[in-house]
């Protein structure tokens, strides 16, 4: 069990593709016939938001046997889920739960790909996905995200201490190593990250105490320069590089020294299909 | 005014951003500082859900001026708009704005391109798009849609009337004219849509009275035959080609007879930079 | 399956009327009790939102076994519902369950007869119910209308084409043929309704190329007037009359050419009496 | 100020209606159009939810002057409010605001029938709406009885002990003297009020101590018996007419005896017209 | 089944705790392990939300066994309930199940201090909770109120007639029989409670009709006094003493003639710790 | 700015206090007259959430002059804030305005004095308040706690690792290292919090690499007796004591070495009295 949703929302989605009933299906009178639903795998892909997909068909009216779980590589052909039902239930659940999972399961294989890049390079290596999901779609990304083996960045403004040039903007020349232990006295128990431009104020934060520089945008040889300042200055702050980093090029990042690669781009992934058959039952 | 969201949606974003405060500036002491700021296109964009972000904005506590609206074309650095408030309500309502102007404006620019690709075969073609948003942003989706250019194929299953082979398959053969008469008596101010899968089935519909004969991934030749054989029927279905047509391929599917361009590629776009600037005022 | 309500709108409806415990039955220290609570027919009716009565009891804490379906027709004292519950539970869902079918079912009796009415003038007739229902009570309202055998007219502004005057009033006088063609263009796959206010208008727009006719307020021998213009002409726009019509009258208006009644009589309709008995078990 | 909804309410009511922009609107290119709306009473009317109506079309982006008020009596053709916005706005919210009026106003003008014809009978005599209210309208219902001069029997079941029948069933023939007893030590704030079915039962309750006895359909003549035994006896409980009480009827059930009218019948009154007139402005 | 929770409340409740999955369950890969949760007194206490918790956990994915009711009175050590779930599920439910067992437990044994303390006076006093619970927790505040053994004071404003000073600043010397009377026509089902501030006020407005004379922080004998003077001019009138009162002061209040305590203090008690084991299964 | 609520919750509490309207002021017809409401603190208080008080009762209607803000420390008879209102809007607003000013400012004294309490002993010290406020009340809590000077320890499940014995009992006997290890790797941006229960089992997780070693219901000498080891094996990891600390035992907490102290007390904490004066204006 990871990210799921409430019931509320499950039906919410439902309410929304059918606000008021199935206009096709009760003019077709054929609402009452036994039918039968499966979900499989188009192609290749991690499966994601598979659970939460039968819950919604579940509460659509439909039974359901999952044989699929987030997480889980598919081949292309593998099964998903079979729903039995009335065929007014199979049409009341079937888009949106198809949508819930070729959407989350586009973010979770592009996560995957990353993941795997990253940790190619260094076992150790972590990807985390920003907050910067579709906006309305956050807690579907997330579960995709965490279903692609990523951990979330963070989940908003409440929760994390991570200073960005916005801020810094605003404190007047404060010298870092001042800035740095105000943040650690408010907030022992967080680690504090500091956005960086340039390889000298990743090397001046981390001077001033940051536990994380965040690299935004720096090619590949800025990332190991910093590191390289880093271990020379026997300074023990991680550097987590962000900024239109993909699969392509985030196992270079993590080569030059980043711990974890900080990411937004799985949230644009494709959708992936998943074959759909209804068949009388 | 198109789609936009009511109060308590912006709200809703803004929590779920910033659920118990913004720990960072709150730390650092700098929320009560008086700053501004600018969001601009970072590369040409086709503009979409603009209003909306100043609303949100507004409601995180901004004094908002707008420079651009929504379905507008902006050049690479146009302005589109500037924001005036304590640092503390800046941060409240940055990420959140800009993710809906650049999630917004991707979609609303991939679905002018297929637009204009469209009309350029065809004035009087149109593009549709599918109900397929990302679950939980259909309202965002839908307003960038429009603000492309495009309409909405169907909202849901409650308001149109669309036949696909997973209802036929338990119509237990009832022959299409007697389907479509049944259809046309209860739903006599919709039109009949039916998805087919051959230019033969696509034949047999039209004949037995469907208005719209949504193709299914035919090729661009399939299309044209499909037509050439309702005109020579003398048939007044239109054609809407669905299933995987882009900018690319669009101009192709009008001009080989599709009136009706159905698609659910904008909502795959990806989101297109807006740059933010931040300042003391 | 027709149109139904989320669990959570069933829990809102018990929350509004035991917000905070039932006093009365508390006080009296009965809530252990097993009892039984049957619902059946005062009069005859045509059944409707007995579905969702009966989840609602459900949702109270009843188990409960359903004797009659939305649509059907019940003779007077026939039986609905039982529900086998504890005293407190059965109070608890006892008058909002009572209150949704009495309501629903006379909206769909009312419905039943001006559907009758309407066919037995012309059996393709359709009755199509009008977005005016009660505010806050339109999903019940829909429900039983559908139960009724009549068809949502349009559920929203987002969804069909229904040109009124007060559209018109802002067009400064462009030929209607013109806005019909702009009209078919930007939503090729719905149908163009227009509401007039004389035969010459209805002829006019239908010349113009309008789908659907609606009548507003006509006396019977104008809507046979402009039936018998549109044949002259070979116009295929089909009659929709609207504007106060009910059972008495709805079948004098498909005589004269209608072929939709748009109605929002049911919505005012009286509720009918459920009968309710609750006997300890 | 009397009842009203929030934001979030009036916002839920206009996204139900447009909940993906008005597709005609948008269509015709008018939205941006200047105008002006007014809401006129067709007949007589005791205005209700006007205040509401006027917020609505605030938030639907019309900037509005009200001219009538809750439960103030409008002759046929009288002023309501005027709005003055774009097109686009003057739309989006007419007929969910005019809806709400028509609906609301019915309610209270049924309900100011009945007040007149008790307070005609005796000036002191009170009418109180039930909570049997359509699903989902209860607070447009609640404030419409209260515009018509009537105050809500029971909100629901947390705040008042009503004992019927359907309790008595649970209470194994306990003596009514200690049933009473046993309410009043548990909520010595509230009246008692016990619903019965026959003169006899009345006396005895009230001899029980019962403060209120509600008489369930019974006739005039039982209400003055039941009056005038309770007055021999020297109880102090007042009578609570209830069960099909109408204008026509209220006033001999207040002559006969009744200090209350109980009803229900308003909830069902017909809608009264609201003429709108919307022009360029 | 006293006041209770709907299910949309109890998965707000966990989602606000669990909003993206349980970070560090999943981070050590031990939530399918099969366990066992048990919750118990950890020192004596009135049980309250007992039943809400068990369905909360049953909600988080866990089987549960309750072994307690709300308003049962616990030893030390006395078990609550238990739960069988994979550890994720246990995880998600444990600390929200918990904290409204420990919060609501520390109301319920409050209020049945203050209810025992009345009754050794009286055995017919009642305690009635005010309406001042902590915002955001009313609903679990007044379901341990009624587990405690006491009764809602008022619900809100708009069920009960309770006149304070700070309505009568407005009446512009009204004198009070009239107010009374005017309150009695016009809510002829309520009884009227006026909050006073001294003995002779509280005199005067029994002798004005007032049912309920509520004493704003009296000392004993100031209410006693009261008492006295009702009683000697055989005014009805009860008395409801009101004001900082608690257990250690409650039974002097209905000693001195309070026939109702008046309370918010329970709202403040201190939650009482439940006791939480879980082991592997 | 700081933690504040949304306008639909700050509606939500209005309609649940006035669901339909007030019946006292209603009945009393004096909602129409101008009047003057005043909020001034009763004794000394940290004031917390008065913004959100203010913008409560903006929202029922009333223009307000605040005069206080949150985490200001008021004098007793200080004033908060004064609202013009007609009576109607000030009796709508008051209760509400006032709980949530006396209960967040009851929270945010406690806070306050377990701060200073540290900080007197440590400047550095941090007092951290947990999730485990009221059911219901989280963000009024935590916008308190924040007023008072405490940081939220963590918000909930998602975004912190936090390892208890209860996630221990499910690792088999892993090694501290390894677990330390794995958890790190996958959340390198955050720091790793280890509850403990004895001296020894700090020890072992601080050298196995954890960031923090919270200490649950040690004795002041116990966390002295860790913060000695951990001082000379040298290892970094920070001490953060929980379990039943107050104001009273913070400090020495503090003194024997604890850098956090993290704390539930002030949640149980007792509203602090506002004084409130209507008058007519």
């Amino acid at each position: 069990m990871t990210i799921s949703f409430g019931d509320g929302v499950l039906d919410a989605l439902i309410a929304d593709d059918v606000p008021y009933g199935d206009l096709t299906t009760r003019l077709l009178g054929i609402g009452a016939q036994p039918g039968r639903m499966t979900f499989s795998a188009r192609g290749p892909m991690v499966a994601a938001a598979v659970e939460d997909a039968a819950r919604l068909l579940e509460r659509a009216g439909c039974a359901v046997a999952r044989t699929a779980s987030s997480g889980e590589s598919l081949a292309a052909g593998a099964p998903i889920l079979t729903a039995e039902a009335p065929a007014a239930a199979l049409h009341r659940g079937w888009k949106m739960a198809q949508l819930m999972v070729e959407a989350a399961s586009g973010i979770a294989t592009a996560t995957r790909a990353i993941v795997e890049a990253a940790r190619a390079a260094d076992p150790n290596a972590a990807v985390a996905g920003t907050r910067k999901a579709m906006p309305g779609a956050k807690a579907l990304s997330m579960a995709a995200l965490v279903a692609g083996g990523a951990v979330p960045h963070r989940l908003g403004l409440s929760e994390t201490v991570l200073v960005f040039a916005e801020h810094r903007a605003f404190l007047g020349g404060e010298p870092p190593a001042e800035t740095v232990a105000r943040l650690k006295r408010g907030a022992p128990e967080k680690k504090i990250v500091v956005e960086v431009g340039s390889v000298a104020e990743g090397v001046d934060w981390a001077a001033a105490g940051a536990d994380v520089i965040q690299t935004e945008k720096f090619a590949f040889d800025a990332v190991a320069d910093l590191a390289a300042r880093l271990k020379a200055a026997e300074l023990p702050a991680i550097i987590a590089a962000a900024g239109g980093i993909a699969a392509a090029t985030a196992g270079a990042y993590v080569a030059a020294g980043a711990r974890v690669i900080v990411t937004s781009a799985p949230y644009a992934a494709k959708p992936l299909d998943v074959a759909v058959r209804i068949v009388p039952a």
